[in-house]
C-alpha cells in the first residue's frame, strides 16, 4: 500500500525559496503569480495493513519539523 | 485561485534523497516502509482566471526538469 505525504512551512514562516520561484516565474513573464509556497512530498510504499497512525509517528518523528512545518496524510 | 503543482522524480531515475529517508525510518524502528519518493510540491497563487495551460507552461519552463521529472497539476 501507498501513503503520500506533504509537507508545508507553516503560514506566517518565511519560505525564502518559495519567494525565489515567484520571482523567476515573474522574470519569466508569468505576471499573474502573486504567491508561491514550496514545500515536499513523500510517496512511501508501506507493508498492508500499516495504519494512518504509523504514517503520523513517521512524520513526527522525522519527515516533518512541526515547530515550522505542517503535514498532511493521504493514505491510498 | 490557487494551483497545487507536484513535481516527482520519474520511474527508473535514482532518488537518494527518497532511499535517505527510508534509510532513517528503518533506523528508527518503522520496519514495514519498503520504499521512499521525495519530491516537491509548489503551490501557486493566481490571478483569477488563469488557465491550467499557463501553469503547464511554468512547469515546463522553469518548475519541472523534464528529462528527470514528471508532474501534476491540481487546479483549485
Amino acid at each position: 500500500m501507498k501513503a503520500r505525504v506533504t509537507v508545508m512551512l507553516k503560514d506566517g514562516v518565511l519560505d525564502p525559496q518559495g519567494e525565489a520561484v515567484r520571482h523567476a516565474l515573474g522574470a519569466l513573464g508569468f505576471s499573474g503569480v502573486t504567491g508561491v509556497r514550496q514545500g515536499k512530498v513523500i510517496e512511501l510504499d508501506l507493508a498492508p495493513g500499516t495504519e494512518r497512525d504509523e504514517v503520523e509517528r513517521m512524520c513526527e518523528a522525522l519527515l516533518a519539523n512541526t515547530v515550522i512545518e505542517r503535514y498532511e496524510i493521504e493514505m491510498g
